[in-house]
This record gives structure tokens, C-alpha cells and sequence, in this order.
């Protein structure tokens, strides 16, 4: 695990960066980011190409032992390129053109584009290929990052077509497929398909679901492309991508296989701040633990945070200032996490542009900011650490194209993929509970417990591997939403959760849906009664027990949530979106049936996370915790006094370790 | 009455349709509705027809006494034609082209178009004259759906043009009536005239009123051209449309004159579920009714309900089951209006595209569905019932272009001709009377009492009719912001009511507006203190009794509410949105004065319908209701216990029942 | 000071106009405004122009003794022109054509539209010029009311790219200026500079800064043009424009320059009510009066009332009436702030167009509406009042740019220029004090105090005129988010307040922003506990004095307001936006360190503004208050007792007067 920093010499005259390599060797950072916004200055002409000043960087960075990170500078095309080829722009659903003065203002699937990212990336390939002063490569940036995976320009319309002419044996075949026979609208021919682009009412799903895949897939071939002539000119560098926090568009997972880790830019306060879990000093803990274990399971346990926010943010509108310690609290918790390495964003606040209001670890005027302390703190708190890997013992099923089917038709006012999904995690984590979470081809063997929440695709293997899991012993939690749609976004032919019902031994009747604020939204579970929200299911069994039951409504007594044994393992169903206090109390049963141990629920905002035999609390709260350990214990890092804000590491089983606030 | 069902065959293999037919006939149902949707399957390329499958199912339900309703399918022009003449799409006020992939894109002034659509229903006309197997013709589907109805293409450019050179005798004549010295409007040519597209600022209403009135003619137009082509192929054939509830950007009373019938289609907890009188388990029950009223008074009593909903809704976004038994409710409610027939919309759950969420009558997967048992009782309840006509003693006036004036310069944030007329109908319903919602040219004779909320466009002539409605006894309701505009939408010369002055007794001296949530709005009437909403005028008395005064802001003191003496008749006038209290003291005078008997206001949620001599008791509430009758009442649907969401029928005179809660 | 009317005789016919004029005359009348969308009534078609009836109605006019304000007819060019010359129309920045149908339809950097200017403009000039029944000319009428300042067009395109070459040396100075190596987002070419059109993601700050700027300065150019035409035909008019209230994209202030005074055009209620100070009776009075300040300031003393709202008002949605007398209370407010007239908008309700609903004197059926009275009774008032100048002994800086720098980055989705430097003009009027709201490059001596808020943008120039104002014993305020940028928008190189730090005493440590309902945002200034909002900034002071530190929060203990002595004088810092009782506390004390006599606080909702010897006590309340004053007090208008919505005139020292409610 290492620190680093993310690095903009193009912003600043020659004459600081010495001084700036100097400071960041001093405060212990490893690894340097530098040059995924830099086209202009590496090509200020066509063909015209200034490598000098980044190899008076490296020559720096190289005498003060540090790493470079280069990144491709695709995401932002200069002027004088888009002048020339106006036609890589992307183009909204409207026909609107999105001009220069953003970023990300390039169409995956421009043919023009694609010439120009090899030009360009093939001429950095050869500049640095055997280089030791580059370690690896961040291929473009953010992909995705301002609603930019999906374009309908005539580029896409024409790759659209090529991409379905792939996947049907003729349009009769698509149409089949798809269900076109509904409001007349089958497609005489491939060529006849075109974006959906504005029209009078939504969309077919089907045709949707196929456009959502299309993109994910552009973006794919695109990185891919450029994975390809790096990894050809020097395959020691190492490839990655820095992905978004929640970011559904894109299909990660697939895009990760082709790099050699994931990574992703971490902002706890940023665009999250007062959703659900979100303390707005601390930020949303969970959400952003969440997307360190989703990355994490992309990469063979290694994942990098490529970018940690500084402090300020400038977004959303409202920032208020992170707590004191908060930058050092949120590197901690990714590498409780399993990160193998945290780059602050940014070293210095830029005077100039659309971020001027982001922080960095120094002053736009040069003295450090908030997070500097935080940083050289982490930096030396990490020397001599060396944990051991993450070994969850639970987890977490999380599928993209799950995301896009629900998101195309969501049928609830309230309804999100990613918040339900949460839900479950937050329940396990607050249980002290690591947790994976992978994709719904991961190998399930070893884990104690899965959760695998609204698998609307679910098919036929995936339904297999699942029994097949719980007949080994396995303790499963399935829920609403499950099995309901075959992989072209149409209904099964038989009831949710199709390919899952003898798994679950119940099948769905009926669904409803209520808005968020919906009041007396109320179930008994196991003789208790607890809260729900925005999705009831009425169940019929057919083997499980009925273990909940609706105590109010039009479904008063019908069936909520089943159990069902399935060879030596359970599996749990619940047709409801829990309130937390249900999501804790099916979570804790779920484990129970595992096998797997668990802590009482934790105190409020706070976190443990275990690598190896050491334990990270991590405090999101703003006033303190004390830890309990017994003698044999050892502090690694702080002691039983966890200030707010604040994070110890202690060498000792969770299970021995009591709380008290 | 009869019940029946919306079928697409189309959406499924040939083997499932015998044994759907046999259920259909076997549930009890008369009228089957069909490929409303279907000219991809009816003309899968240009010319090449395919009537076989329609064939093979008109023979089976033919076979089963089922009487076929078939649809010109011109809703969907199929995507072969679009793109062959893509000029039929609908544009945007901003131009942008509304693409394929929904519903309705096409234009109704498009002359390629119409030239298809002449095509496609010639060759359906030949098909099907003389066929016994057909009774009837739905022309197209909901017409205006999607905001459809007004388009802003080069097509309706020039149309529009020729629509007001037929209006107006030059252009100088059009600039006199619209009153285009303002903001130097004035046309230099009818060429010059364009659709109201996007401008820089709010654009003029009488150019906006032009604009509404020539969309709306077209729509009239393009049914016109349809009905004549069928008619002409077969005169016994029967001829609707299926209108929709609460849409007013078509003025569907005279598009129905060229039918033999309206009908519309009911969702009662789609769209309309928490507005006002709605419950979320039995649907906005008063706006159902009063849209039932409104097609009941286009059709000479005759009038269908062409889809009704089936349990699942999928809109809006969040969507509560009904409760048990609502979809008979429905039904009955239906029938208690006036009904001839009532089609559950669908036979069975479609497995792709945009409608999955909706529930059909049964499973997609093939079992029965939660509407399924109501279907088969309704119809079991309506088989031997034969009730008389509606005989409503009150009418309730509505004019879709007073509904357009009213919308194009609403001057509240909380103004909604709708919704203000509701509140009238709501209060007369909830004395169990029978409304009749008519268009301000009907014949008010035998009418004990009238209503006429927001006559904004009266006219002499109207103005007229009402007066002599008065003298001769008649007891008028008339309300603020009536008589305010010429036929142009400018302000009339002379002050508020303009024609309606005399009869009313009273002008408008000064009007203010509020929001929805505005405190403190009240005022006097007849002693007792009420609330209102939304809209005040202070009113200056000529003649009239001043009998509602508002107690409090600016207007304190002046009249707020007037009743006027005309011949042998009582005119009152409300200066004002009166709450439901108000509207309930308004009505219950207006009634007094028209000696129209009327019962004490119903039980909440308990609404009645008289046909001849049986009242239908409806329960829309979740708790049951008693009704007790004298011994000589006969039962003819259920008893004197209407269970929650449930509805007796009894021969008894509504004045002599009572309600126990 | 005098009394006039707006008045469109091309609305009525000509047999009206005598009898209107004559009315005019007996209500006290002076001026009457005329022609400004008269357009196509002086030239139906190209090159016929038709004075005669307005000839007419100068006549009528001088006959009356009532002098003639012409307009410029250019918001309005008409549908003919329009046709002729399509580009002339505006262009949002998503490229869509904003069309005909409202007013203020075309580009000002349109050469097709100069051309058309400088033709009607000329013709006007020719005809009038030495004619004494025309006093002076409006130009054009609400310059970018509609959101037209700004306009995306080619021909903008290609006046701003010029406007760019004049105003750096070269392509590399502009990217140099900008920072545009933020991004990669350097030109290659001034003419690779669009405009700032739909892009992915946010605009560069520096070319949105620019591109407000080009598009204020196209206004200006297009204002100049026609006063030079007009003004060589006739040096002896007057020339002035209506610009709007609280209205940023323009800066009036330039634009001011070329006319001999500013005028404003003030809707008490409409648009301002219920923005913090607002009555929805009696208007928000605040905003008016900031207003009224902010025009005088740009007119040595002298600017009009070009429009006041005569009753019923048609925006925004929700009209209430105004208060009884309170169109008297708002043409006394404007004389009491300074104005050299005030001008009813309008004479008669307008019977067609967009603006039915906007009262006049007269109803539209001729007889006086609600405000004819107050209009006749304010004449009468100020017949013989002959009040002295106004002589504000505080000054509040304000500055356009400003406002555009915080809006293109406002970093808070609670903050506003406008109503943040309200929040001070709010505290000073309810202390009594008359205000200078001026530029910041006003001459600040003769001032006792001086508040400036948010000098965003403040340079070395400003930095020290304020320091030498302070050095010489004044007393002055300085608030949050001053000294931050460059002119680019460009954060500075040093610490803010920039080039104010050595003034100030303090620089910025940290920032941090909240919504509008945040709780617990809670200061100390000396001693006492106040609540602020919005904004936070966390102060190193390096000179002056804490007397303000945040109570709670991450920054609890860190300075939020400071004091420096500077020379002779003092100044305050403000680090956060006060709520109204800091706002109090913080003035009282700015101006007894300027020496400045202020009284206790009026009571809620009064205002006294002093002219001379004269004070207006002006009762925006709906209760009335009295005024004691000594024996020596005269009574100019009205006496102690001041009706709700009313006013009187004494000539008394305000310091003398006390008042009861």
C-alpha cells in the first residue's frame, strides 16, 4: 500500500516543479499521476509533438524515487483536433452536437477518433516504452464522466447496427428476439435500427437494453484499443482506468479484464454527501466502502484509488469543510478496503478552469492545505504496515446489466438499483462483516454467505450455480425484482423468479410499488414487526416456509418474505425493499444460517475492516469511540481512544474488541 | 351493457388462440377489440397484406359468439413506411423531429400520410364489408396520447395557413381579431402566419387559441376521412374512438359527431390516483365519473369504455395493487353511468415491449389474473340486469375551448379548468344525483338545475340560452372568470360576464390569484363562514343580492358571491374556487332554488347511481357500508352490506335509503 | 418630480384618443411615453412610413400641455422584417431559433439588424428632431428582458472573436489569460473561439466571463448607435432607457453612460414578491428601493420611473391585489429615493396580447381602475413639493462583473449576489439611512461609511481607493468572497482577499458552503450569539482583530469576522453571509466607527428616506403607525397618523421623529 498524489505540471511554470517533486518525496508518497488532460500540451499542432517537459518531470520524479503514472490524454481532444474533425463530437438524443469547451466531448465509436487515439497513443508508446521512469498507464479518464457513454450520432447508428447484425442471424431473429410484435414495431431490415434517439413515447425496452449494451461494449473496444498498443510496446507497464464512484452506464467489470487492475476516484463528500449514509463531514461511508469492494472484486483483491478527495470539493453546490482528519480517515478506510494504493487529488489547487473550487494538498499560492497534514500522516502511518489480503467471508452479488434493465423500466418513483443494493451492505457492514463484492460469475465456493439482491436477468446458469451453491451448504438471500425478464428485457415466460423459483421454492403473484414517503408500509418477521419501502411482492410458496407476512394493505397476510431449505443450505427471499432494522434482522439470519460469525451491530458511523489479523475501526462520527481489546492486543496504528473522524488499527480478532461511545 | 376484452392475438403463437377464445366466451364476454396496433403484422412490407391470421381469429371467437370490434391500426405507422417517407413524423415547437420507437408519430396534417392511411383502411374496408364476423370499428387509438395533438411541422405550417384563410376574409381581418397591434404583431400575409414555435417570450394567445383550435380540426379531420372510407364500405357497421379521460387538447364532443359512439378508456388509479378524490386502492372515483358523464353527453346516452383497467397499472411510476374487488367496482360504476359496454384492456399480460407493467385480465404466463374472477362476476351480475336509462336532473356545462383559453393564460399557479369544474360535480355526486356533462350548445329543458363553471368564451348566444334557461324557472349556477373573452381570446370590450352581465346581476370589478397552499382565504355566504382557493373577484351588484362577502385581505367586505332574480328562475354566481364545503352549500341552494330533491350528503368514499328505477350503491371506500331500505326494496346485485370496494344494485328510490358506517 | 403614463394609442381607436388625453391632463399628468412596439403601426411595409397618427396624438398632447417621451420602436421588429431578414432572430445555446411571437427577437450583433436600426431610428430622428412637442426618447425598451442578452448565433460568433482580438495581443496572451491549459483547452486561433454553446460538461469560467462581457458590451454598442443618431438630429432631447429591477446580465451602469439618465421600471409585486423582504400586498420593498438607489447612482441624482405598476399584475402566476393606496405608496417611494418622475404603466388595460391581465388607470372598458385614484392624489401631492436633493451619507458598492464572476461559479446553490448586498441595504433602511448604491470606481469621499459586498473581482486599483478611504478615517465593510479572482476569472495568486488583504487585515484560510436551510450555523461577534447562512469562510488574521469566531462546526474557534484599524479608519471583515440580526449588529457598528447618526431601527415594514429638509415616512405594513414629532415639525403630506400602505412628508431630522405601532 502507497501514497501518491495526482500531478499537473502543465499547470504551473518550470520553475515549481522541482520544488513540488521535493515536497512529495518528503511527505512520503510513492506514485505520481500525470498527463490525462495534457493533449494540448504534448501536440500543440497536428503532428507537431513536445515530449521535453514531461521528461523533465520524470527526470525529477526518477531522482526523488518516485513513480510515474502516465495517463493517456484522450479525454480531452484539443481545439485545433475538433476543428479539423468536427465529426468525433457527441451528439444527445435530441440530434444536439456537445461542443468543445467540456470534456469527454468524443464519440467512442467515431472512426476519426479512433485514428487519432491511435496516433496519439502510439506515439507515447514509443516515447516511453522501456522507460523506467513510467511504471504504468491510466487509459483516458472518467470514462463515461458527464453522461458520455451513450451518443446518437450517425457514427453510433452505423456501429449500433454492425453490433446487433453480430448478435441475431438475421432482423427476423432480432425481432423475435426483441418482442417487436408490440405497437407494430418490428424493423424490416438491420440497416432500418437506429439510435433511440427523441421520440413521442419511451422507448421499447428490449431496443433500450440492446443501445445500453452497445455503449458499454464502445467504450470497451475503446479502452481496449488503446490497452492494446501500450501493452505492445512494453509489457511491463501496468494498465488501469480510473473509474467513477455508483457509476452504472458503464459495465466495469467487463471493461476491468482488459486492464490489469480497476481503480477509481474516490470523493466521499462529493456528489454523495446526504444520501442515506452520508455524514456531510465525514462523507457517505458505505456507498463509498461499497465501491471499494466492487472495484476491489474486478482485480484479484488489487485496486487503486486514483484519485482521494483534498478537502474542498466543488461538488455538489454545497460543500461544507470535511472534519478534521477526514482525508486521513477516508486513505485508511480504502486500504482497509484492500487498495493498493491512494492518490490524493490533486498537489495543487489550480487557478485556472472549471475546478478551481476543488482542493488540493497544497494552496493555489503554494502553502499546504487541510489535507497535506493528512496525507504525510497516512503516508508514514503505511511504512510499516503490511496486512494481510481481505477475506470476506460474505458476498455481495452486483450486476451491470441488472442496473440498465431496472433502470429502463423502474416502475417505482423511489426505486434504485444501487440504494437496495446498499441496503443489504450497509446491514452487513454495520455487522463488522467484510464483504466482496462481485460479479454473478464469481466463484461462490468459501464464502459463508450470499446476497444477491434483484437479479431481474437471472438465467438459467446463474440459477444453477446458485442451487448448486446452496446445495453445498450455502446460505443464500435472493430478493424482489429476481428472475423476472430473459437477457433481451422481456418478461420470462414463467413467474419471477423464473430460473430461481425452485431455488426459492415460492413464485411472485403480484407486485406493487409506493412512492418513497409512503407511510404504514409495515411486515411481521419471525414475529416481529418491521418497516418497508417502495416494493411489496405477494408470494406464492411452493416448498419454502412463509417467514413474513404483510400486516396492513391490500396484501394484508399474504406472503413477503419465504425460507427454503435446498440440500444442506437455506435460502432466504424477501419481496420487500427492507427498512434497515428488517435488513439487519434478515442479514444476521442469513449469516446464521451460514455459519458465519458476526459482531452485535457496531455503534452508529462506525466501520471495521479486517486485512490478515489486523483490524482497522474506523470512526465516522464526529464525536469518539473507545475500543476494548483484551491484553494480548496490538495497537499498529492510534489506541482504544478513536477520536472523531479518526481511525485506529489493532491486531486482534473483531470478535474480541468491544465498543463504547 | 356488456362485458368484453382488448385481445392481441398478434402478441401470441397461433396455438394459444383457441383455447383464449373458448375462456373469453366461457368468462361470459360479448365484444372482443382488436389490432388497434397491428399493421406491421397486417402489411409487413408496402402492399403485401396478410389478413390470414385476422381471419383465423375472427373465425374462433365467431365460433364463440363473440363479436369482434376491430381498430384501423393507423396509430403505428410501421417502421418500412417510416422510413420511407420520414416526413410524416411529428416535430417539436423546436424543431426537433419526434423519431420512431413509441406510439403516434405521426402527423395529422401530413398529406403522405393521409395518402397511406387511405391506403391501409381502404384495404381493410374491402376486407371486412359485409363480414358478420365484425360489428364495429374503433378508428386509430387515443387520439392526442403522447401530447400529439399539436404538431409544429412544415405540413401543419402550411395547413394552418389554409385553415385561417378560411376563417378570416384577408389578413387585415385576422389582425383586427386577434388584436395583433400589441408588441407589433401584425401579419403581412396569411403566409406569414406560423405554429407558435419557440419564441423568446410567451407567445400571443390569440395566435396560441388559432393554433389549438386548427390541431384540434385536424385530428377532426384525419377521423372524418376514416370513418367516411368504412362507412362507405359498410353502413352497419358502428364506429367510436377510444377518447381518454381528462385530456382536453382535443375537442372530443365534435370529433364524436362524426361517430356513432364515444367511448374511453379508465384507469382509475392510472394517472389519476392521488388528485384530489382519489383513493390509491379504488381510483380517483369522481374524476371516472365525471369523464363517464362527459362521453355519456356526446353519444345520446350510448357510450363505451373501451379499456378498462385490469389490476397492475404501469403509470404512473408507482403503482399500489387495487384493492379486492375494485375492478368490478369499476365495471358497475361504468354501468351505474351509463355504459354500453365495458372491455377489460387486456386479455392477457404482454411479455415485450413498453407495456409489461400493465396487468391483463390474465397472467402473461397464462393463469388467471386478480381482474379475472371480477370480470367473470360482472358479468354474471350485468347478464340478466336490463336498467333503465340515466335521467339526470342536473347538467353540468363544458367547453373544451373555454378549457383552452383558460390554459393559455391561466394567471394562477393553481388555476385548473378541470379540477375547478370537479369541484362542482363532486359536490352534486356526493348528494347522489346524476349529472349530465354537456357542451354549452345542449338543451338545457328538463334540466331542474345547471352549472356552468368558467364559461371564459360565452357569447351572446349563449348568454341567451341561459337567460331564457332562467326565466323560465331554471336554477343557474355561474361561476368566476366567465364571459371574459371574445371568440379570439381577447378581453370583451365589456366588463366580466361581458354577455352573461344582466343575467348574472353583477360585473367584475377586480380579480386576484394565490397559490394552492395560500392561508386565510375566506369569506361569508349565507352567514357561515368558508373557505376558498386560488381565485377571488370582488364583484360590483346590478341588480343581484350580494350573499357571499369575503371576511378578510384586501377585499374585505365586497362581494364575493351574488344571487340573482330572472324571470321565473335564480341565477347565483361564485366569485370564487369555493372549497368542498362551499361547493356544497352552493349546490345544495342551487338545488333548493331548481327544486331539484336531493339526498344529505352520501357517506365519504360512498357514491350512487340511479338508471330508471335502480340505484347502484358504490363503495369506494376500504371499509363496508350499510344500506338500509324499506321491505319493498329488491336486491338485484348484493345486499344491504357493501363490502369495502364493493357495490350493490337495489330497486328503491335513492331517497328512501339511508347509510350506516 | 412629476407624474406621467404610458400610453399605446395604436391599441384604441382614433376617436379615444382626445377624450384620453383630456383625462391625462385633469389627473396632473406630465409626461406620457409612447411607441416603444409600434414598429409595424409607423411602418406596415418596407419604406412606407406612416407618421399621421402619431402627429395626431403629439397634437392632442401639446394641446394638454402633457410633454411626448418617444420610443425607439426596435424591440419589436415586425413579422414582414422578420421574413425579409430570418437572421436577425436570436439563437439559444443549443442552436435552436428563438422565432417570432414575443419581443425581442433579434441579435444585436446582427449587421442585418443594425442596418434595420440605424434606418427606423434615422426616419424617428428626421422626422422629430426640433420638434417641441417631443421632449426626449427611450431607446428600445428592456434590454434583455427574456434572457436576450445573450444570444449564440454566427453573427455572435464572429463579433465575439473580434472582440477577442481587440482585446488581447495575441491567441497565445488569451490562452495565457484564460488558464486554459486547464482541460487541454487551449485555441489554436481567436477564430477557433465559439461561442459558449451546449458542451458535456461545464464552461471554462474565463470564456463564460468573456463571453458576459461581449454580450454586455453588444447591448452597450447597439444602445450607442441609436443615440448618436438620434442625438445629432437633436442635441436638445433627452435620452434615457428602462432598464429592469435586480436585473444582472447587462450592465446598465456602461451602458448608462451614453444616456442622459437611467430609468427603471418597478413592479412592486410582480416577479419580487415573497423574495425575503417582499409583502405580497404592499411589494418587496427593499428590492425596489436598492433599486431606486442603484439607478440614481448611475444619474448624477437624477433617473425616472419609467414604468410603475398601476394594480393587477400578470406575473409572476399569482396576482393578489395590492394594498389600498399602495400605487400612491410606490410613486412617493420613488420620489423619496430620488426620481425624477414616475411614469403608471399603463393608461388602459390592453384588450388583446400577451399582457390582458396587467392593469392600467383606466380598465379596458374604459372607467378608472383601482390605481387612477392614487395616481390623481400623488400629482395633487407632489404639485408643490419642491424636495432637495438626496444626500446618503453611506455608500454601498456594487458591481456587474462581480455578479457575473459569482454566478458563473457560485459554489452554493443558496448564494446570490443580489441578495446577499441586500441583506446590508436592508439592515441600513431599517436604520433609516439613505444609500448610494454605486460602481466601485465611485468616488468614495464625503461618505462616513462604506459597505462592499463580494468584490469577487477586485484589482490593485479598487484595493487602493479603498485603502486611502479608510487611511482617511472611513469606515469601511468588506465581506466574503472579495479579492479572489483576476480579471480572467482566474483565481489569484494570492491568498484572498487579494490586493484587500493588507486592508482587510486577514486572509482566507478555508471556504465552506451550505443550502438555505442548513441549522446550526451560529457565530460570536462580541459576545453575542447570531445565526448566518449560506456561506463560511474561516480567517487568518494577520493585523486586525477577531470579533467574530463560528460557535460550532468543523471551523469552531476560527475567525469569521475581523476589524482593522487603517490609518484613521476601520474595517470590518464579514467571512459569512449575516442573517438579519448579524446584518444589524455589523452595520451599527460600520457606521458608529464612520461616525455616522443613525436611528434605532424603524418598525417592521417602515422606510423614511430623507430629501433636504423632508422626510418620507413610507408604511409598507397593513397597520398603521404614528410618528411623533416636535411642535417645530410642518406636514408636507399626510399628518402623524400613516395608514397601512400609506405615506406623509414632514419636514423634520428623522432624529427627531419616533414612532408607535
Amino acid at each position: 500500500m502507497s501514497i501518491g498524489v495526482c500531478y499537473f505540471p502543465e499547470h504551473w511554470p518550470g520553475e515549481r516543479w522541482e520544488r513540488d517533486v521535493e515536497q512529495m518525496a518528503e511527505a512520503g508518497f510513492e506514485h505520481v499521476r500525470m498527463g490525462e488532460f495534457a493533449w494540448d500540451r504534448l501536440e500543440p499542432e497536428r503532428g507537431r509533438f513536445e515530449f521535453g517537459w514531461l521528461d523533465e518531470i520524470l527526470d525529477l520524479l526518477a531522482e526523488h524515487d518516485l513513480t510515474a503514472v502516465l495517463c493517456t490524454p484522450t479525454a480531452t481532444p484539443p481545439k485545433w483536433l475538433v476543428d479539423e474533425r468536427p465529426g468525433i463530437l457527441q451528439e444527445t438524443a435530441d440530434g444536439t452536437v456537445r461542443g468543445f469547451g467540456g470534456r469527454r466531448h468524443y464519440c467512442f465509436n467515431s472512426p476519426a477518433y479512433r485514428e487519432e487515439t491511435e496516433r496519439v497513443v502510439s506515439e507515447l508508446a514509443d516515447r516511453y516504452a522501456g522507460d523506467p521512469r513510467v511504471a504504468g498507464w491510466q487509459i483516458d479518464n472518467e470514462f463515461g464522466c458527464h453522461d458520455t457513454v451513450r451518443c446518437y450520432c450517425d457514427d453510433c447508428a452505423a456501429a449500433f447496427r454492425d453490433w446487433l447484425r453480430e448478435r441475431h442471424d438475421d432482423v427476423d431473429a432480432l425481432n423475435e428476439a426483441w418482442g417487436t410484435a408490440f405497437w407494430s414495431q418490428s424493423y424490416p431490415s438491420f440497416g432500418s435500427v437506429d439510435p433511440p434517439c427523441v421520440a413521442t413515447a419511451d422507448h421499447h425496452p428490449s431496443r433500450l437494453l440492446a443501445y445500453y449494451r452497445f455503449a458499454s461494449d464502445s467504450v470497451l473496444d475503446y479502452n481496449r484499443l488503446q490497452v492494446a498498443l501500450l501493452r505492445d510496446a512494453d509489457d511491463d507497464w501496468f494498465f488501469t482506468h480510473n473509474f467513477m464512484g455508483n457509476f452504472g452506464d458503464l459495465d466495469a467489470r467487463a471493461v476491468a479484464e482488459d486492464l490489469d487492475f480497476a481503480s477509481w476516484d474516490t470523493y466521499p463528500t462529493g456528489g454523495f454527501a446526504r444520501g442515506g449514509d452520508a455524514s456531510l463531514r465525514t462523507g457517505a461511508f458505505d456507498t463509498v466502502g461499497m465501491n471499494h469492494d466492487l472495484y476491489r472484486g474486478m482485480s484479484d483483491e488489487r485496486f487503486w484509488v486514483t484519485e482521494l478527495q483534498s478537502g474542498e470539493k466543488d461538488y455538489p453546490a454545497d460543500s461544507p469543510q470535511p472534519a478534521e482528519g477526514a482525508m486521513r480517515l477516508w486513505a485508511h478506510q480504502a486500504v482497509a478496503h484492500g487498495a493498493g494504493a491512494a492518490l490524493y487529488f490533486r498537489w495543487r489547487r489550480c487557478r485556472s478552469g472549471q475546478e478551481q473550487y476543488l482542493a488540493g494538498l497544497r494552496k493555489h499560492h503554494g502553502g499546504p492545505d487541510r489535507a497535506y497534514g493528512d496525507a504525510r500522516e497516512t503516508a508514514a502511518d503505511l511504512a510499516d504496515l503490511d496486512p494481510g489480503p481481505v477475506d470476506a467471508p460474505v458476498a455481495l452479488l452486483h450486476d451491470y446489466e441488472d442496473a440498465w434493465a431496472l433502470d429502463i423500466q423502474p416502475r417505482s418513483s423511489s426505486f434504485d438499483y444501487w440504494a437496495h443494493a446498499r441496503t443489504y451492505y450497509s446491514a452487513l457492514r454495520r455487522r463488522g462483516l467484510d464483504v466482496d463484492v462481485v460479479g454473478t460469475d464469481a466463484d461462490l465456493d468459501g464464502y459463508g454467505a450470499v446476497v444477491a439482491p434483484t437479479l431481474c436477468l437471472a438465467d438459467a446458469a446463474l440459477a444453477d450455480r446458485l442451487r448448486r451453491y446452496a446445495e453445498r451448504g450455502g446460505s443464500l438471500l435472493v430478493t424482489m425484482r429476481s428472475g423476472v425478464k430473459d437477457e433481451y428485457d422481456k418478461l420470462r415466460n414463467d413467474p419471477a423468479p423464473g430460473p430461481l423459483a425452485g431455488t426459492v421454492g415460492a413464485t411472485l403473484d403480484q407486485r406493487e410499488s409506493f412512492p418513497r414517503d409512503e407511510d404504514g408500509l409495515d411486515l411481521t418477521y419471525r414475529g416481529e414487526s418491521f418497516a418497508y419501502r417502495t416494493w411489496a411482492e405477494w408470494l406464492d410458496v411452493d416448498g419454502a416456509d412463509v417467514v413474513g407476512e404483510y400486516a396492513a394493505g391490500v396484501g394484508e397476510g399474504r406472503a413477503a418474505i419465504t425460507r427454503n431449505r435446498v440440500g444442506d443450505g437455506t435460502v432466504l427471499y424477501s419481496g420487500v425493499w427492507p427498512g434497515a432494522e428488517l435488513a439487519d434482522a434478515l442479514v444476521a439470519d442469513v449469516l446464521d444460517a451460514g455459519g458465519v460469525e458476526c459482531a452485535d451491530r457496531l455503534p452508529r458511523d462506525v466501520r471495521c475492516s479486517t486485512r490478515g489479523d489486523a483490524v482497522w475501526v474506523l470512526n465516522f462520527a464526529l464525536d469518539p469511540v473507545t475500543v476494548r481489546a483484551d491484553g494480548d492486543a496490538e495497537w499498529l496504528v492510534g489506541d482504544e481512544e478513536v477520536p472523531p473522524a479518526g481511525c485506529s488499527v489493532v491486531r486482534a480478532p473483531l470478535s474480541e474488541l468491544a465498543f463504547e461511545r
